[in-house]
């Protein structure tokens, strides 16, 4: 690895570095929150949310920024079916950043922690260039042991709307917020945790796999640990009304296609008929839909031509300099 | 709280707005790590470690600024007795930071986590202007319930020497390692947490409180909850043979009397003779001095004159931009 190495680069030399002196436990590894050691079922994740690269700054919307980090850190705890208890923050601004932004910004995090059950429990503030939110949460969970991998025939399917909160920045990057499509804007601003969702999911049988959605849906499903490739149908992604409606530039269109935060849940069910999985989700009341099925050929196969084909470096790297 | 304020500012406006919706959990306020809900007797802390703010930048010893990163952290299990389990990491770079830095950095971290028994159980990456790890570590913690604010009679109590970190910044500040000063620069850049030392504290039932010295050891007595106010004696703070060797310029001096980040511990023990404490401290090979009281007048008064009074706005604020 050389300077310029991207993130996926990164994460490789850590995970070398600390199992080479045997300080990596990677027993839950295909996670997106994990296990504590000793402590019961306690999942927990860290994330950050930094301004000017997760949402535009100057912030138009400074509660909702703080909302949407906090948010952010809890669709990891969705993943894995846990109910969300603790919070601690590890905020870094400086005494240059703007007190009307960080009154709100504040304000907004504690929104998020009373509406999806969190409490503050501590953390830390420390100096940066631009305010940036750590955000830890933990939660007893619901996640059955590991499974390995996804195994072809596994069905996959992703809940909600995807590539909203994309198309809101691609269509206003300095605001996220175009008044002609309010819908997207509110995606964008105040997404939902999926929470319930998340430990519905669980509780049946047939899910082999879980994950949140935070890089878009193409960038995640590709992600899940695999044995051999995945068959893609994008026709089948389901998408909002107000996507829809959009006339897309194709830049707009090529972000919603494999970036965006939706935070919305993928999954793999194993050994039961699309039909049936339908039939358990309209129970549960989660709306989500089958777009694919692991193959043994290995890559992503597209079932319907895709409107745009996938860059060689699809996704995004936290890495690259905020605009 | 205006444009400008400091560090205690702003956690008083966090609190306040995680009070004012019922989404803040005060129970272990005066903690330096907090108990997770419902996971049992697991401790958890964040911490950050900012380049050019905790240490030199450009770095001259990257992988100690990763391994000492991870000790700050730690520091705050020790003040808990806790025993540590799981490290989460939360770091920030950029696609411009050197690799020649990065790749011993993560290495010390490895180390360190090697060393004091951490594993590495998740994380996260985001970009930063400067190198930044931000460190969750959990353990489970041998603390006992909270007994309220320490009470005039308590005598406090600090470990280790104070004030070496300090003087080996202030006489080397582009490198924290003068040549002359061996000693000073190994507490400087390969501190230890008090672990072990925590532990053996909390089993002790005259114990009434015991904090990590973070910030100075004048500034972490004066913070630590407390009925009433606190007669010191600074000629009984215990300082390292290297400390006293050095032939100070007065702003050497300044710093390594309310700065610095040593990791030792300060406590209190109420109900015992000063010479019991020394006897329990001497059987647990637990070095520590007696260095003051808690008495009823409010302030700090000194019981034998400090070489230098504290300034009015004595110790270290986080949110200052880095030199």
């Amino acid at each position: 690895v050389t300077r310029g190495a991207g993130e996926a680069d990164w994460i490789e030399v850590i995970r070398a570095a600390f199992s080479a002196v045997g300080a990596y436990d990677a027993v839950d590894d295909d996670r997106d929150a994990h296990l504590l050691a000793g402590a019961g079922r306690a999942f927990l994740n860290v994330d950050a949310h930094v301004a000017g690269r997760h949402y535009p700054w100057p912030c138009p919307r400074p509660q909702d920024a703080g909302y949407r980090g906090v948010v952010a850190a809890l669709s990891d705890l969705a993943a894995v079916g846990a109910r969300p208890a603790d919070l601690f923050l590890s905020l870094a601004f400086n005494s240059d950043t703007p007190a009307h932004f960080l009154h709100p910004w504040i304000a907004g995090m504690a929104d998020a922690a009373a509406r999806w059950g969190l409490r503050l429990r501590g953390g830390n503030l420390t100096w940066a260039d631009r305010p940036t939110a750590h955000t830890v949460v933990a939660g007893s969970g619901a996640v059955r042991a590991a499974r390995g991998p996804l195994l072809p025939g596994d069905s996959l399917w992703l809940t909600g709307t995807q590539g909203d909160a994309a198309l809101a920045l691609a269509l206003d990057p300095q605001g996220a917020a175009p008044s002609a499509f309010p819908e997207l804007a509110a995606r964008f601003w105040r997404p939902e945790p999926r929470l319930a969702w998340g430990r519905a999911l669980w509780r049946r049988p047939w899910i082999v796999g879980v994950s949140d959605v935070s890089d878009g849906w193409l960038r995640t499903l590709a992600a899940m640990p695999c044995q051999g490739g995945l068959s893609i149908d994008p026709d089948a992604v389901p998408r909002s009304a107000a996507y829809m409606a959009a006339d897309l530039p194709s830049q707009a269109l090529a972000d919603s296609y494999w970036g965006g935060e939706d935070w919305e849940l993928a999954f793999a069910a194993r050994g039961i008929d699309a039909r049936d999985v339908r039939r358990s989700l309209r129970r549960a009341k989660i709306p989500a839909a089958h777009v694919g099925t692991v193959i043994s050929a290995p890559g992503i196969t597209f079932a319907s031509a895709p409107a745009l084909a996938p860059p060689p470096h699809f996704g995004y790297d936290c890495l690259t300099p905020p605009a």
